[in-house]
């Protein structure tokens, strides 16, 4: 196993890796969530936290709260990039929180050796498309691009003087043949996680991400207070399972174009990409199944309904209850998940659709900071 | 000797220091330069060089120069400082060059621990004021403060790609314990070189400077044509000497406040400061001084007048021999560059005076970048 913000290798140990991160693990139960509480939330896919209880705590108190969400444009996004965004969307509407969305077209161009700025300017313009289309509130969500809205450099310099090389190459896994942009730019990304703080003052930030982000999130908590901001809070989640193994990540690097389900994939190439690649927990023939029934943890398929796909819980207890038996077969299984994801994505693709048809200029910029908000962060920090 | 860009100490060997950083040394017969040529450069103050004779070659051929030259804003500014912004104006004046002068607050707030944002962002309006006394056309000159004109992030970053912790570390003395903001700087201090080519386009661009900040010329030069860019000529100088040391540099961090020639001093102080500082080749009795006569070589009221201050070479010849034959006094030198360097510094005091009665917000805003130059800036280095 090998888990760092910018490699995911081999079978993943989610409990292993909390006590080396050292997170909290997550227990909802006694949080007081608004109803109904998200399923990633209540199903533990969400596993792992540091400071989910206050920042539950601040929003029940009526104080303002956020949420930072982000995304590297290396290419078209998939369907374990989204989620992400439909958890900040339902934060948004059942916390009433500010959503600050950074798109890091810096790393990735200063990261991925073969990006040109005209690539990562391409898939920046591409993914904000994708991320508006989950439809959130303009009044209440701000997207930044870090090589457009350069005035993040600003607020990056002064955090940038609290944190040494040597930190960052222990979280990064930095080498001294880096190049210097990568260096820096972890504290572009810490901006990012300040950034709702820096525009509207001190108050609780949430960032719910992958476990492997975590690095980010204890140098920002570390620095956080000396710069007079509250420390960020981190929602902590396992990887979106690949098609191919339940215990993997959804990622392009092994299995190419064809073995995720990307956001612009039609019923049918879902149904057949289920169908041929998704992991089953089932057995070898419909007899053996019958037999000794399919084991539902480990099965992609089941694992996407539970986590994502199946809200009514008596429904995911029966599919459950039904696999483990037997009864339910692995066809049938894979056949409702790929329905289930294929209702989703339709729906997102609606939502695109009808944004393609509006000014895109326009939309763009009613996400963009306002002018009072960049003055505010270019005037952030005097005192430090 | 120890001699890099952050830190001169001891007796500079020049020659020595030539040798080390390989440039070229100068000379400047045969070169077709405008008269009456540049006073430190025809006097040898300016001592060597990359690129210079292409640079003047350029120009006689009709073709567009151009000149960067900065400021660190870590405080007032001295005498030492503002001379490189007499020689940019001699080249704006007589081979019409745009000149580019570029403040790193960045740089200052992250290599001095104790200065604050605040701190910075006074020494740099500070420092402008100054600089624009010189008296630059604002129609061919612009300024830009890095942490206000956040859009020399995005080619930094274009350029940081190019450039690995390890080269950095060699050039500049950095360690592991160094911030990362400071890592990051030297990319910035790059981006400042190219930006004449990137507003408008491939073409020579020559950088006046102390012979210590060489290694970014040479850094800059190694990357510029990966990125379509013209090499960076330089014109490297001896430092300003200090008041106590003729191979010293003018600084304010040995001697303090009392030991430099501010740019605020009236016309009495610097005259004090001359007498009682200014290191002197001559001899301790004027008997002694009459019999065995001064040594001009090492005296720093002479050095000054002759690499600053006396233009007429007739003169500065008399003052020479005069003072080696023990005819003139040191007292008469050292009473002759004060008058010198006072009249010198009355004018830009008349200058600046001139210019503070004016609307400061709009005199700065002339000499910012206009809207389409931010544009070409935002717009540059998509195919790299």
């Amino acid at each position: 196993m090998k888990v760092t913000p910018w490699e995911v290798e081999g079978e993943v140990d989610y409990e292993r890796l909390l006590r080396e991160f050292g997170a909290a693990p997550l227990d909802i139960r006694g949080m007081e969530l608004p109803k109904p509480v998200l399923l990633p939330l209540r199903r533990g896919y969400f596993y792992a936290h540091r400071d989910f209880d206050k920042f539950v705590e601040d929003w029940r108190e009526g104080k303002r709260v956020s949420i930072v969400t982000g995304r590297g444009p290396s290419g078209p996004m998939h369907l374990g990039h989204i989620l992400p965004f439909y958890t900040a969307k339902w934060f948004q509407d059942k916390m009433d929180a500010f959503v600050f969305i950074p798109i890091s077209d810096d790393e990735k161009y200063l990261v991925k050796r073969k990006l040109k700025v005209k690539d990562v300017e391409s898939f920046a313009l591409n993914n904000v498309l994708d991320i508006l289309s989950v439809g959130f509130n303009p009044e209440k969500t701000r997207i930044a691009i870090d090589m457009k809205d350069t005035e993040l450099y600003r607020p990056a310099v002064v955090v940038s003087k609290r944190v040494t090389f040597s930190t960052m190459r222990a979280l990064f896994g930095l080498t001294q043949e880096s190049n210097v942009g990568w260096v820096f730019y972890p504290a572009m990304q810490m901006v990012h996680l300040y950034i709702p703080q820096i525009l509207y003052g001190p108050h609780r930030v949430l960032v719910p991400v992958a476990i492997d982000q975590d690095p980010y999130i204890r140098v920002a908590r570390d620095v956080a207070e000396s710069i007079g901001l509250v420390k960020t809070a981190g929602l902590l989640s396992k990887f979106m399972p690949s098609l191919e193994s339940p215990s993997g990540k959804m990622s392009t690097s092994d299995g190419g174009e064809e073995k995720v389900i990307w956001l612009t994939d039609d019923r049918d190439t879902i149904r057949r990409k289920i169908m041929k690649y998704a992991f089953s927990g089932g057995q070898p023939t419909v007899e053996e199944h019958r037999k000794y029934g399919g084991r539902p943890e480990i099965d992609v398929s089941f694992l996407y309904l539970y986590y994502f796909f199946e809200e009514d819980d008596r429904k995911i207890r029966e599919i459950e209850e039904g696999y483990r038996s037997g009864e339910l077969l692995t066809g049938e299984l894979k056949d409702y998940a790929a329905k289930k994801i294929a209702d989703f994505l339709e729906a997102h693709q609606k939502r695109k659709e009808k944004l393609l048809r509006r000014d895109l200029e326009d939309v763009v910029e009613s996400f963009s900071f306002r002018e009072d908000e960049r003055r505010r962060i270019k005037e952030w920090g005097r005192e430090f």
